[in-house]
């Protein structure tokens, strides 16, 4: 089952996604489950099987997408998780390295991601978004995949001039995170460790690797972070980019206004986004 | 003016402490605003002088202190703040380094602060917080002031050896963060940068500092927190620690089950916690 965060008629939905069209779950659902989050926090993803076959009624034109989740209370971004970036960036640190994005940095598929005027060092992240279906703590790495509830694409854009000490700053600006199209249900991705995932800069390719060749896997990086932090479905945790960054070519290659950025990831989907000022 | 947030009667209140006596406001105030968070969305800590000589009801032994701010949308920790940590630690980098605390690993005054059991390096930190009075986006360093409500106490705790890599993991586990006992507001500290600050390990002091000896002034670090992120009413800054912390002394020192922490700050107040495992 793919789903949809989107703004339909100026009010929040969500729904299935079918072959370029939408069944809006709100008037079938809506009372009982307000939003996609208020679905996971009912640990209720399944319910939303019985309405597959129901009519899709709404084109994507019609909708404004939103971030999958769009206050998650928890954003945890794993940094220098592919072997190509690491050597990129001469990581020698062996634990996973972790910082956190505010929801309000997010925005949702098809939207404008905004360069900061004064930064002339936007750059590209593509990654895979990994999005927590229920409450855990101290989860073993053997039982860390039965607490997902889906997975997206991720665009985490990151701002290099300002990331003076640590990713802070340089990630925390808003909408320079997007977020979607969709939730695709962990039913669908049997093995999440062995997807080809791309970002695509006006066209090109960028950032050409596959998921396995993260360095931490998800099952490790589910229990290591939920031995100090507990995890509340909707919570989001995205797992790192592969290399080819824009601040690590020659010449330097960095998101202007104007250029398309997409990020690809194989059974999972396509995420683009204009970039604006 | 100084303002607890508290449970009293298994409900949450909050209240103007007088003398080790509170006037509890939500008898007098609580249908306008439910919570001191709810004071500080609607700008309105200046009504709440006219309370202020009201008969304080309540004695600091009937409640349980909560968090200052409970949950606050944004915790921004500054680290490597004061000159004698920065010598101990050899840190170079002049920016503000920024981290980021999840609001469930806050605990209030005289609450258990509760030390991980697989950590033997949990440390104490003693530090200034800032709770911001209203919504800000790109302040200058001259207007910066204006948008602080008020100033409380933090006990930082940094859980060293989950510190792997940077400090999200070391900073991020419940009630580890003590925040208190009061808000102070704004008005009562015509400078904040000249406040003893002292933190208490077993009566004996462990770290004695004063604000004005901060590398990154508040207004610099409200100015550069919000060119990238917009604040709220609520929100916390904590703006570091001074030397003298565990794990750079001679032998290291640090906090065990059972110790009494206590960071105290002229002008402020003074906030206890015990250590739990």
């Amino acid at each position: 089952m793919k789903l949809a965060n989107f703004i339909y008629n100026e009010k929040k939905h969500y729904g299935i996604v079918h072959h370029n069209a939408i069944i809006d779950l709100i008037p079938l659902i809506g009372e009982k489950y307000s939003s996609l989050q208020n679905v996971l926090d009912k640990n209720a993803l399944h319910e939303l099987n019985d309405f597959s076959n129901h009519k899709a009624t709404i084109h994507p034109r019609e909708i404004t997408f939103l971030p999958v989740i769009d206050t998650p209370e928890k954003i945890l971004c794993i940094g220098m998780n592919y072997q190509d970036k690491r050597l990129e960036f001469n990581e020698k640190n062996n634990a996973p390295t972790i910082f956190v994005r505010f929801p309000d940095s997010q925005t949702g598929h098809n939207s404008l991601i905004q360069k900061p005027r004064i930064s002339s060092e936007f750059d590209y992240e593509g990654e895979l978004a990994v999005i927590i279906g229920k409450e855990c703590y101290h989860v073993a790495e053997k039982d860390a995949l039965e607490y997902i509830a889906g997975y997206s694409c991720y665009m985490d854009g990151s701002v290099r001039d300002w990331q003076h000490t640590w990713y802070t700053a340089g990630k925390n600006w808003p909408a320079t995170g997007s977020f979607g199209p969709f939730l695709v249900t962990r039913d669908e991705i049997p093995d999440p460790q062995n997807l080809a995932i791309k970002t695509i800069l006006n066209g090109n390719i960028v950032q050409n690797d596959n998921t396995k060749n993260m360095v931490h896997k998800i099952p490790e990086i589910i229990s290591y972070i939920s031995t100090f932090t507990p995890l509340k479905a909707g919570d989001v945790i995205i797992t790192g980019s592969p290399g080819g960054v824009g601040v690590k070519r020659q010449p330097q290659l960095f998101l202007q206004d104007g250029d398309l950025v997409e990020v690809e990831i194989e059974s999972i989907g396509r995420l683009s986004n204009r970039v604006g000022v």
